[in-house]
């Protein structure tokens, strides 16, 4: 069944010919790929494999944008918070900020358009009572309170691609020119993009792909007045505002955005903020209107007897694939990173395009690829960690980045690529249209639901952040495990309840982030539903700080569910008195260690029949509650594991009032797992792990038996009706 | 100059006539007390001592509360939180409650003194959608909403005084009768305290002081259905109420009180809550009240020619010494268990009494004085501890407590304390009337202020709270350090500013409780006031989580002063480039190890120019920044330690701008300490620990000599003109 070829993209580059076919060969691709920076010689083009061209909509075509510097890309900005010591206060408000990247609006209206709080009251400052200069870029308050603060909102224009401007940066390009960035949404601009992609269709007749990197809005990434990274959020739509934006918007929406719509205090927005119903309408209005600019630059590529695949990163905001006009955009492929199984179901879940490929890792670039590293050992985590989750969802096909060249030179690379693709396509053959055998149904609620699948707890593409992997780690679980994974907002919630068919509702996160939710919680629908639906019988898992809202004497909103509430101080005069751990119990029987990540303190038990499990340093890290038919389980964290993996299991069969059925195609060793796929009659046991392991395998029927598995080995298995 | 007698008092009890002159001898003793449980021979109340005979005013007298039990003590309780599953909910309000201390009030109103509340929206329920059976001893919602929560909110009377419940419990003194408190603001019990003790002071010839342990209101002290501790605020008024104090608040305030305004969600008004202002409302009335009550029992006590001695605990609610009425007592004198320096200044600072005295540790109990324990060793820390701050401000007397019997047998203890009661006369004798030489004025910034001297962050005498021991090592540090110590209300800085002589202002604790401030920090006086006087060369320290309420872009309303922020998660996407730390930090010039106790997470520096000292676990633990004129530090915590207070005097020095004068009347080594007394030109270089030291020792001129001290030495030396 193994197929040597197919589903397989590699980069190319300039004078490489007769190694990109050997690597061809031996990997089995059937496309090759340019880069930012790289071409591919005609000779590699006419070889047998389909041609991916990189596309940038807008920018890089400055011969156009230096012609219409006012079309070029808007943001609001947010000045430093400056300390009035008297009645006049001078705000250099672009400091701090990248000159090289930024400069102030001074085209439009400043009194209209910008935006002067204090941030001692939060109000809004008359505009009669400051001014701009111009030439200094100062803003002069005539009538500051003295020892309030304050900060400047104002419009800038954003005059280099964020993108190439950190490629350029990193890479030291020197005087190469800046890309500009130019607003699709502007009527020069709209007509270029149309134009040239037209244009560029008819002159470029051997690409097969054009890869979109991506469309119009870039994510935001603002440097400082040294050149390096302030802020970044993948998530961002900062850079997609302008004046044109604006007046669309009101006459969309029927009320104008302040600029503290989208400054927010100077946190703009951030996925860990819960979204303002401004900021939910804003986001509503830039997708729908991407979304239908994207579908008549897909429409005329189709038109070209070509197809569109869309890179899942850079200037994508606006086109996010669970977004609920994605379908619209017509787009054949989406193209992503895979850094491990959560991006990797990422994209492989992508509803409505006829496939998706993953860039896996490493990069073919000199930081792993170096005399005396061996970057096997990255390739093998990278292959074994989203190997879970293809096993769950697979990608259509995958690929790689950077230079090739440089991969060459590394036999024992080129090999182990070589294992991986093999696997990869047989796999991909096996289960692509087959449903993986799922013992529950769980749902991630948070206040982005659907729109945010697989991307809680997210700030940019495999940055790790303190504050974040201990809950990360519950998606990473999620992605490989034999569950079936669901997205809920509140507002899902709310309106139309919980699924029939979710077993487990999972909310993790920091207390008054929109993944754990915030005010959120004082929703009384939102507290009653889910109440009503544990008490019949659901499960309800809180991680960290979920449902947090002091309110009513109580921080956890639903701490009667979950049966523990976390100490602010204020009850510290009630006794803790239930702080004895069970004897034993189904969640940790298999745990040899707890790893709790950052963990959550001062948690502690309100009911004496709350089965507290760990208990350590004066809080509870981790226990269940019943609370009528149903259960509660908390957890302090969740940072990814294998044993984690296994503890977060038990506590969905636990929480679910399933562990019965927990012992079903599954695997006792925690670095194993069973996938099993009903409709075809056959499971594999996987090793995880890149040690050899030693597992009992639990069948359909519940009946085990013990085997024992190479490194990474994967043991498929046929089976006759019930396994 | 070492006075052999007086300023100490011995417990005595019965039959030990011989062994209590001998102790009185050996130990100076000039007075004698009975306890709860012991009485006083006739022979030893002819010894050369004054008596101290123990005085119940509001109980331990059933012969008349049984006779008036409509006049017993009463009490708002919350009931537990109970989930309506359908639209009829009954509460079981007595249910966690232990039935021999409280019972229902069913004599008043139900409908007009309870408080049925939806703790899922906060609203009120009508009154004509409960009732209750006084029977079942329960309350039935019949128009509940389903997945709402309830609670109870009820009056109800308190049967058993707390204090000897407790020890009636703890000793277990079966059937002896359970003393019933009585409410001294009803018409017969006022009358019966007054006549009683009349006839008491006649009765009692041989008493010169007249303990009282203490007056009216207990503060709160709730057990639960298995008769352990369930509730205990030092502080907690909630066992002040009744339908007469409410009426007459009412009539005296304008306005009448809710059950929520006692009850308060549940958390009774603990000190960690920022106050109400129905609740400071309540506490200035019950003060008040208490007070005058107070005044003409010590005026009948002066009228027979003996003292009125108040004990600082049980029944102290009302009669707080920093309270605003308090001078008008005329009480002579206060005594209270010292437990450490600041519980010793708690003592001692108490101002408009004729002298205050000590009660040290051990106890003379069971617990400590058993075969193979060595009771020296806890003596010996007790009094070290307290020594510290002794030598900022004497007690006039110390004394002991439990059995003269059990220390009689450990002849260790009976000659350590002879040096400790020698020692302490030695010292009292040279500076109880001098002022200590002092090179800050230190003031600790929260709520309560002044009300709260030396008792912030405690909820029961002597309890440990993991959450509050890093924030009490500052008031320990300070209690025997060369500063002058002064406690100010958010209310004092905002209605009359920081007062002229004030260095250094501290903000210490969690997030929202009452010492670091919560809501108040939204104040714009507040933050103004402060930030205009850190400007001109104030000096701020922060630690936990100091001026701490999200608001505007900030965690630390005082973020700008403090130069550093804590991350909540809303700002992630914002790079923290600030983590190098500085080369050498006055600050941090003596510390080997840190050691910030349960310490604060995710705290990063704002400005480039802030001073980060301590960075670890990718969070700031130690840090200063300059503002203005002044500056900020921040402390991630402060338990104590010798090594810790060092640090906190370097920090205070610091943020007051006065480095130069750190090494004037010091000790380089953390373990020692110089107190100076420039009126009486004399200063002891003081070994706090129990091992040799040597110590570089800083005179007034700034000139320095090693010195080594023997384990606990003190080195008393004069000096001419500057030192
Ligand atoms: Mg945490
Ligand atoms: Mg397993
Ligand atoms: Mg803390």
């Amino acid at each position: 069944m193994q197929q040597n070829k197919g589903r397989v993209t590699l980069p190319s580059q300039q004078n490489f010919l007769e190694e990109t076919k050997e690597l061809m060969e031996r990997w089995g691709a059937d496309a090759l790929r340019d880069s930012d920076g790289t071409k591919l010689d005609e000779e590699i083009k006419q070889l047998n494999a389909k041609v991916y061209t990189t596309y940038f909509v807008a920018r890089s075509h400055n011969e156009f944008a230096e012609k219409h510097l006012e079309e070029m890309q808007q943001l609001y900005l947010m000045s430093k918070f400056n300390t009035a010591t008297g009645n006049e206060l001078t705000i250099a408000f672009l400091d701090g900020y990248f000159e090289e990247q930024v400069e102030a609006d001074y085209i439009h209206d400043v009194k209209k358009w910008w935006e002067v709080i204090d941030r001692t009251t939060g109000e809004v400052v008359d505009p009669v009572k400051w001014q701009v200069d111009k030439v200094q870029n100062v803003l002069i308050i005539t009538d500051a309170i003295p020892w309030h603060e304050y900060t400047v909102s104002f419009l800038a224009y954003m005059k280099w691609d964020p993108t190439q401007m950190y490629n350029h940066i990193t890479n030291d390009w020197g005087d190469k020119p800046h890309e500009i960035p130019f607003d699709v949404r502007q009527p020069h601009s709209n007509q270029f993009v149309k134009n040239y992609l037209q244009k560029w269709l008819k002159g470029n007749p051997d690409t097969d792909v054009v890869r979109f990197t991506t469309f119009f809005y870039h994510f935001t990434l603002i440097f400082n007045n040294l050149g390096e990274e302030k802020f970044v959020d993948w998530f961002g739509y900062g850079a997609s505002v302008s004046v044109a934006a604006l007046e669309a918007f009101a006459e969309e929406k029927g009320y104008r955005l302040r600029p503290e719509d989208i400054v927010d205090q100077g946190y703009y927005n951030s996925t860990f903020r819960t979204p303002t119903k401004a900021y939910l309408d804003y986001m509503d209005f830039i997708q729908k209107f991407t979304v239908s600019e994207i579908k008549s630059l897909v429409e005329e590529v189709h038109g070209h007897d070509k197809e569109a695949m869309m890179f899942l990163g850079d200037n994508w905001i606006g086109a996010e694939p669970y977004g609920k006009y994605f379908k619209d955009t017509g787009i054949d492929a989406v193209v992503g990173s895979v850094g491990d199984g959560t991006t990797l179901r990422m994209i492989a879940d992508i509803p409505h395009v006829k496939y998706t490929e993953g860039r896996f890792l490493p990069y073919f670039f000199p930081d792993t690829f170096y005399d005396g590293n061996d970057p096997v050992l990255e390739a093998k985590e990278n292959w074994l960690t989203a190997r879970r989750a293809l096993m769950r969802k697979p990608l259509d096909r995958i690929g790689y980045g950077g230079y090739l060249s440089l991969a060459y030179k590394f036999p024992s690379f080129v090999d182990y690529v070589g294992k991986i693709t093999n696997e990869f396509r047989s796999i991909y053959e096996l289960i692509h249209e087959v449903k993986p055998y799922s013992g529950l149904k769980v749902a991630v609620l948070n206040a982005w639901g659907r729109l945010r699948t697989w991307q809680t707890h997210m700030v940019a593409h495999g940055k790790y952040y303190k504050q974040t992997y201990s809950y990360q780690g519950v998606l990473e679980a999620l992605s490989g495990s034999a569950t079936d994974v669901t997205f809920l907002s509140f507002d899902d919630v709310i309106k139309s309840g919980i699924p029939d068919d979710v077993d487990v509702l999972i909310n993790a996160g920091d207390a008054s982030t929109a993944f754990s939710g915030g005010e959120c919680w004082l929703d009384e629908t939102l507290t009653s539903t889910i109440r009503e639906w544990v008490y019949n019988g659901g499960g309800f898992i809180g991680i960290g700080e979920p449902t947090a809202f002091h309110h009513q004497g109580r921080f956890f909103q639903l701490a009667d569910v979950l049966g523990v509430d976390k100490e602010l101080g204020f009850s510290l005069s009630t006794n803790k008195h239930f702080t004895e751990t069970v004897d034993a119990h189904f969640i940790s029987e298999n745990i040899t260690s707890y790893d709790f990540g950052e963990s959550t303190d001062n948690v502690y038990a309100l009911r004496e029949d709350a089965e507290v499990i760990e208990y350590s340093n004066g809080s509870i890290h981790l226990s269940s509650s019943s609370y009528g038919k149903g259960r509660g389980v908390y957890m302090a964290g969740l940072p990814y594991s294998h044993e984690n993996t296994d503890l977060l299991m038990r506590s969905l069969y636990y929480a679910a009032n399933k562990e019965k059925q927990f012992n079903v195609w599954h695997a006792s060793n925690p670095y194993c797992e069973v996938h099993a796929y009903p409709d075809i009659k056959k499971y594999t046991v996987v090793n995880n792990s890149a040690e050899k392991q030693v597992t009992h395998v639990y069948l359909g029927t519940g009946i085990s038996y013990e085997v024992a598995l190479e490194p990474c080995e994967m043991k498929w298995e046929d089976y006759a009706n019930e396994g």
